[in-house]
């Protein structure tokens, strides 16, 4: 199946509304989990909106949820979700963290109580787009295996780094070498995993996916990884009031109860600390730089972080976002369940 | 040569002094080189004082420099540090974060015109004395290439997070895989590097250090570890109106203008962001969970960021710091020079 942006947002928006989801909360997960999937991040797009829907209906992501910030300074602010959808509460954080980074040069937002929020790159995004640089991690579900140890004790924690610059730098990535997703692939396809992915139950290198599922993932970069992953599992966890470790729950599936994740963002004005246009001059220098230097053997060219996701971002606005069999089958099956009629909604939003 | 730490902070303020070092600028500059022996990170020790003799002699270190607030806001500073000695800078710099996240919740602080201010976990250890979390980077002199690039582009742009807890985290390193100085000593012994350390001047991969060091250092975790050196290379060069790329200079050996390096930190107060008791009490269920979890084959014990080093330290503060006999006797040279009586100030630091 391919669909549009907007016939994807469509989709998205209108199943979230007859689950009772508000119009703000599901424009906006219409929105990031389009843009996931326009960027290539197919684990962070419509792919999730069976769970979403799933735990809607179960009461483990509450519809209408009542956003609430619970304790602010000029500078920053931390906001209670209300376990409500978490790219509407992740949304309204970076608004908030954009809001003081302007008046005070930097803001911090942290978010309790929320949910999954699609790609951290979209927050990030949206402080670049307004001229500041955004800092964006959350925590996920234990999968990544402390250095030395065989557990999985560790979220893949994205951490986004958007700077305002030209080309615009958007740095986004998991703290595990590769996603869980890629070994559920490898798994399905019945292929192998390069070895360093992930490890067996025993604490073993191993390059059978189902294995590695059963274990735990690497840490990119070894030691360092390690040390950054669990730096950020205490900055997104603890700092502001979520879990961390194994008592994280809720992003990959619905749970009994309620998600117990946590985000933290940051925000920085580069007014505050200079001249813009110094700023962006230097920047610029240097990424011309970069991008204009000696490239390896069979390297064609030098990318910037970002660069990949924003070409085939506007490749696939051009000619459109593919969803795999499974996925819009399992779409199409909660359209009927809910009485939507998804020829029309993919006739009107073209 | 053995010395205690007192010993190795005395000798070092002596000589700093003798070039006309103030007495607040020769202190930070005993206490953070001194802490860097103490951990084991002997780069960042004793090794580099001949380095700052020789630039103060030069004048590209200013001695007695002015160190300015040249741009704040409640929650932010930009501070020039006049091209003084870097670590007493930096300690500058640090203070005022600390200040203003214990009024804003969060905050900022960039560094320009200041110089290698050695360990970033000094100063992120300075805010985690104070009950926040302290995030410090700080760029060099163009050491690591991009990816798929083959000039050395970007700095090894140390990363330090300190965290208050217990145990306490202090996440404390570079974007390179090793260390340039690793390179260099095995260059001196004739060994082999392992793969992944370096390319050659032509980007091909090399184990022989000589050719890695003519070439450029590998960025730790491949192209992740290459977008978060090219982020840290924003934030701390061009955010704070310092250079980037082959614009960095000074960090290495003196040159002939002034270090064009800068510094950018973050200081973040939990109790901004809920209760701090419970901030403590969840990040040491985390790490009790972590450190008491299940170990890979032949692994003794899981051990959290800074562990290591803060082992280091109480074992060389009971057993004395071993100096390398060439380092020793380059400060000597230096002392004789200056008409330093070292064996007078060793025995009354002992």
């Amino acid at each position: 199946m391919i669909l549009t942006f907007e016939q994807e947002k469509a989709v998205i928006r209108t199943l979230l509304r007859k689950l009772g989801a508000s119009e703000e909360e599901a424009s906006a997960t219409a929105e990031v989990l389009a843009e996931g999937d326009l960027r290539g991040f197919g684990s962070h797009g419509l792919l999730r909106l069976p769970y979403i829907m799933r735990a809607l209906k179960r009461g483990t992501i509450v519809a209408n949820a009542k956003v609430r910030v619970i304790k602010e300074t000029p500078a920053t602010a931390l906001l209670d979700g209300g376990h409500g959808l978490g790219h509407h509460i992740a949304t309204r954080a970076m608004r908030l963290a954009i809001e003081r980074a302007k008046k005070q040069g930097i803001g911090a937002v942290g978010v309790r109580n929320s949910n999954h929020f699609g790609i951290a790159g979209y927050y990030a995004e949206m402080a670049m787009r307004k001229g500041l640089i955004g800092i964006v991690t959350t925590t996920t579900d234990a999968l990544v295996h402390p250095w030395g140890g065989v557990e999985p004790l560790l979220g893949t924690n994205a951490l986004a780094i958007g700077i305002p610059s030209k080309p615009p730098v958007l740095l986004d990535m998991a703290m595990s070498v590769a996603a869980r997703g890629k070994l559920v692939k490898a798994m399905k396809e019945g292929k192998s995993i390069p070895e360093g992915w992930a490890i067996d139950s025993e604490g073993r290198p191993t390059t059978d996916p189902k294995k590695g599922l059963e274990g735990a993932l690497g840490p990119f970069g070894g030691v360092k990884g390690y040390g950054l992953a669990l730096a950020l599992e205490i900055l997104a966890g603890p700092l502001v009031g979520a879990a961390a470790g194994k008592e994280v729950k809720g992003t990959l599936e619905p749970v009994e109860g309620f998600s117990t994740k946590g985000d933290f963002m940051i925000t920085v004005d580069p007014a505050a600390f200079g001249s813009v246009s110094e700023f962006e001059a230097r920047v610029q220098k240097f990424l011309t730089q970069l991008k204009e230097s000696r490239k390896a053997p069979g390297v064609v060219e030098l990318l910037v972080p970002g660069e990949p996701e924003f070409r085939a971002r506007e490749k696939r606005l051009r000619e459109g976002i593919p969803i795999a069999d499974e996925v819009w089958a399992e779409i199409e099956r909660i359209a009927k369940e809910l009485g939507v009629n998804l020829a029309d909604i993919l006739a009107r939003s073209r």
